[in-house]
């Protein structure tokens, strides 16, 4: 093999499969970037056996080729490469060494044979659509926060992608729930997901997902079977098994009969709740919210260290409310808000209560209380 | 006491107090920053038995007083307070806290008695003098890198500050060493500071002395004495113990004869330095340097993982050399030249190596080799 790159496309191409790569790793191939050569190709592809990321860059290919070096030594060699760099890439077969050559820089790598490195096996999908980069953007962004990190409620270590009927017909829905706090995110049906199966994607797909969403007119092909799912840009597929387990009914979950309403401003909320929490240094910290005609009291009370209160002018017209909440999901569900106010519908100081942003009913947050 | 400030300067005042507070403090009080309100100023004093930092703003001042309440709490209360708020602190004796207002917003703090509070015991100075921040801020920032981490090695784990004779005089000098790498900084001795007595400043002090230097004309006030040095700015008081040792002679560490005179570009250097050393992952990796005829081959050699190799063009008109140093201690080296070209000194392989700015004698950095 010897093909050479320029050195921002091998970059690009280089970083999102070492990032797929687990730092930790008792299977040394597993460590390794696949590089095959051929056309006017370079295609990189990384997998830690859940997750498979191939990459394509163009390239001038001398000789068509393949083999494995480590995905970490790559990377920060060609990070560390002068930007403009021509890279060129030679596999010697005869001492097993990969040269990377650029100006007056020379490396010699390790290599693992081609023949050793795991390729996922393909799959049929019984669903293929489009959707827009910002629409799918969307919806893993504002569920991800709420991604339980218990390690035995393994169908929950994830987000729960799945077609659901909304009040306007039916939607593409991604829900995560950690059992205290729970994200459901609608958009429209794109033609073609209709029957989808539901899928539960996995933390770290999601996490590997987010990299190739950054431009919001792109459209990214998702394809959907009963066990893998698969994100593809023109340069970039990520293929990923799904969480083999059921997803609870999360439906009734979601408050239908809250009817106490508070509308305030997101941000200067998120900020209140951020201060008075200051005074307590506990891991879970309880805020309470006192409610009244048109004002909120938030309050924390450590008797240790100190106690806090700040009042808002909000918008509310029920009965007088006492509740509790644990600060931080107060935070994140308040950092999701990026339009309008925050809407809060409670029912009392023991059932859950329901967020959302103004009446947009296509994004909906649900926090437990807590009793302070 | 009640005392009223603007938010910005209480915050600053905080900052620096906060900073020197250790998080982790068996006696309760150390963790509390003292407020003192008189006159038309706040005052903020914090220690840790070795560095006393005492912060004043001004502030209007409604009842004179005195409280100690947790820095880090308070630090964070004023940090997220919205800017431009005038914050007041109102001491409760009966209920033994501290009431922090602003806006809307109201905290309760338990203080504790500011009689108990550690005042460090004032000193006699045998040496007062004068120096521009941009000055004392040079001698400090280009050797801290050489601090010894070695705790066994007290007297190494600081800077030492004294008056030294150079080849155009007397000069006021900073020195730090870990035994492999030295670094030896000069600057125009000020008046008053002839009879100093040399002191090592340790770790901690450097450091939080740094922020006091960001305005390159402000003069900051110097006082030493054989245990302790203080740093004060019209606002901020920094006083320190110093390390109670003996600083080695480090004179004889500088090499004197090295004839082998090699000028490079310090950036491109330690680019090259930084590329070559990124196929082997071991701490302590060896760089071998070797030089011919205006031209320096850097290279490593990791036998598992791969080989690097960078050619450099520079000016050398000596002998052939091969020279291998620890690639940490020449990146560190190499990054401190703002200048012009670095120069380097070398005698033979086994020697210490001299690295200077051109032919800038203030500045001079000794470097240990390594066997490759």
């Amino acid at each position: 093999m010897k093909v050479s790159m320029e050195r921002a496309a091998l970059l690009k191409a280089v970083s999102q499969a070492q990032s797929v790569v687990e730092r930790r790793n008792t299977i040394p191939i597993l460590a390794n970037v696949l590089i095959e050569a051929e056309g006017d190709t370079g295609q990189f592809r990384a997998t830690d056996l859940d997750i498979e990321v191939v990459d394509k860059a163009p390239a001038q290919v001398e000789r068509a080729g393949a083999t494995t070096v480590s995905a970490v030594t790559l990377h920060e060699i060609v990070r560390k490469l002068p930007d403009g760099a021509l890279v060129t890439l030679t596999d010697d077969s005869a001492t097993g060494r990969l040269t990377v050559e650029a100006g007056r820089s020379n490396f010699s790598l390790a290599t693992l044979p081609k023949e050793d490195f795991p390729v996922m096996a393909s799959s049929e999908y019984a669903s293929n659509f489009s959707i827009k980069a910002a629409a799918l953007r969307r919806l893993f962004d504002k569920s991800k926060f709420a991604i339980s990190t218990e390690e035995t409620r393994y169908y929950l270590n994830g987000v729960y992608m799945h077609v659901s009927e909304a009040a306007d017909g039916r939607v593409l829905r991604c829900v995560a729930t950690d059992g205290h706090r729970l994200a459901r995110i609608d958009t429209d049906l794109p033609a073609g997901a209709e029957d989808m199966p539901g899928v539960i994607v996995p933390r770290k797909t999601v996490g590997e997902l987010r990299k190739l969403l950054d431009d919001d007119d792109m459209d990214i092909a998702v394809s959907v079977s009963e066990t893998k799912v698969r994100f593809a840009t023109p340069d970039i597929t990520l293929t990923s098994k799904v969480i083999d387990g059921t997803f609870p009914d999360y439906t009734r979950v979601i408050p239908q009969a809250n009817t106490k309403r508070l509308e305030v401003d997101a941000s200067e909320f998120a900020k209140a709740v951020d201060r008075v929490s200051t005074v307590s240094s506990e891991r879970s910290r309880a805020v309470k919210l006192q409610l009244d005609e048109d004002r909120l009291i938030l309050s924390v009370n450590a008797p240790d260290s100190g106690a806090a209160e700040e009042e808002l002018a909000v918008a509310y017209g029920d009965e007088r409310l006492e509740i509790g909440f644990n600060a931080k999901y107060l935070l994140e569900i308040a950092s999701q808000v990026d339009r309008e106010n925050a809407v809060f519908m409670f029912n009392s100081a023991g059932d859950p209560t329901l967020m959302r942003e103004g009446s947009d009913e296509s994004a909906v947050y649900v926090v437990m209380p807590m009793r302070v």
